[in-house]
């Protein structure tokens, strides 16, 4: 399963809505000359606007870098991704639908260029060179704005056509009634702050506030925080009840709360499971980077696709 | 994917809590000499008396046929296992625990054996024969006296070590009032007896004759039957979200309900969910003999992977 770097450096770019990144991750899985850039946004032209940017930023990389120093590139990018067929089948604010990525990358660069989705990367880096790396049965949970995650089953990733992982989007009680809402609503940070400004009419700077005003016994703020707990420990058994995971690994940005997140989140799965194994419950750990990391392992996978028969 | 039956024959049996099944599955995928046996029952060595009788219908139908008949035997129980290890973890009914089935089998018979779990094995005949055949990602929901589904993702069975498809135990709003019961309690088709017994106070000869009065337009047998069909969607729809499944395949004793079951259930899986993709459902196709079917389809596999390097 692991690929790791073992002979070929690539060029990866971790291409998100507002900012993207790129750099060279050597043979040995370092990140080299890593760089941040805006996204460039074209609502008539979105995919070719960023494989014009990315075709610049390789003749730069090119230059700067003796040839031989990558050989494939990753490019990752968020929505809804057909990795199987390089396809960006859409994305709400980059604006693209069905735009065949890969096929166009590979004909401007001329270099073996994997097209992956962004949770997806995040979690094949998590899968084969961070927190879950010894599962096989494993979800990369990434909880920040939005919840998505990247499913595996015994050591690979489920993509279904790119449909796969949008737990976020799974029904999850109503703490606020009987009936169900997605789990987004709910147990995300930006739901997190959303509820407690809801509630209490007092404005916050993010789910880290709240978290906070918890932390010295705010009553409102313990609420919200604990439905929010409660919604992801919902989601998270039934992934485990239907796939029998071994390990769920929590990213994104309320990964940073860490064990205040983590510790109530093991005691309400705990208490929720009945005969059904016990998933270990971690945070990530190879942070910001991760989906750029992904982009890179996915890009030596395509070299290898490409350079075998 | 599919195997087929292409080149051998196998001996498969289907073990059941109180009943098992014995029968010649040829090279053409047929079913020959098809027997009904009572499944024998020590307390005390519970495996052991299983498999001697396997040995002794192996030595009868090795007098019957021909040598060359059948190259490798396939063996399918109940309860939590270890396909990968040939391993019953555990049998409520039936009594072992940590049995190592497939070794004990192979040094008695003296030919490949595969071990395999029931509803894994209904599934597997699904996939590769029967109503799930065209996809790649799909649950086989076996709805009976519990439930319990088999799970395939890119056309590959999920495992977790004998521990996935524990969806009968996965949580489901509770019909009557507000917090979560798991799914078996509402959706199973003993569970729609029951529960119109204790709402009614009248007996019933199981979920049929309710589905039966619910038909003639009975507004407690109509809400019982609305809400095991309300649970059964909620479940259905948490394995779409999380895997992007695009085929769901009932089976079990409620599958005999036919289009008043799939109908309805169709209708509410499609209201609850929201961009992700519809899944197709449909009854399964193979019917009682979908175990065997697919404890043969293991032992063929069995018989490959033994063969090959």
């Amino acid at each position: 399963m692991a690929l790791g770097f073992a002979d070929a450096g690539v060029l990866a770019f971790d291409v998100g809505g507002t900012d993207m990144k790129s750099g060279v991750v050597n043979a040995a899985g370092s990140v080299l000359a890593l760089r941040r850039h805006k996204t460039p946004l074209d609502p008539d032209r979105p995919g070719e606007a960023i494989l014009e940017r990315i075709a610049e930023l390789f003749a730069d990389y090119s230059r700067q870098y003796p040839v031989g120093t990558f050989e494939a590139v990753g490019i990752t990018v968020p929505g809804l991704v057909d990795e199987a067929h390089g396809i960006g089948i859409y994305s709400a604010n980059l604006g693209w639908r069905n735009f065949p990525f890969r096929e166009r990358a590979e004909e401007m660069l001329g270099m073996p260029v994997a097209f992956g989705h962004d949770v997806s990367s995040a979690g094949a880096a998590e899968m084969e060179l961070g927190a879950a790396r010894e599962f096989q049965d494993a979800m990369v949970m990434v909880v920040g704005t939005g919840i998505a995650a990247a499913i595996f089953t015994g050591g690979r990733a489920v993509s279904a056509g790119g449909f796969a992982g949008e737990i976020g989007h799974s029904m999850v009680p109503d703490p606020e009634g009987q009936g169900s809402v997605i789990l987004e609503s709910v147990g995300s940070a930006g739901a997190i702050a959303k509820r407690y400004v809801r509630l209490t009419g007092t404005p916050v700077d993010g789910a880290r506030e709240v978290l906070d005003r918890a932390l010295t016994g705010e009553p409102e703020a313990l609420k919200i925080w604990n439905e929010a707990v409660e919604a992801l420990a919902f989601s998270i058994c039934q992934c485990v009840s239907i796939l029998g995971t071994e390990a769920v690994v929590i990213g994104g940005g309320l990964s940073a709360a860490g064990e205040a997140l983590l510790d109530p989140l093991r005691h309400a799965v705990d208490h929720a499971l009945d005969f059904q194994r016990r998933p270990v419950i971690r945070a990530a750990s190879l942070g910001q980077d991760a989906g750029m990391l992904g982009s890179a392992l996915k890009a030596r996978a395509r070299l290898l696709e490409v350079r075998l028969p």
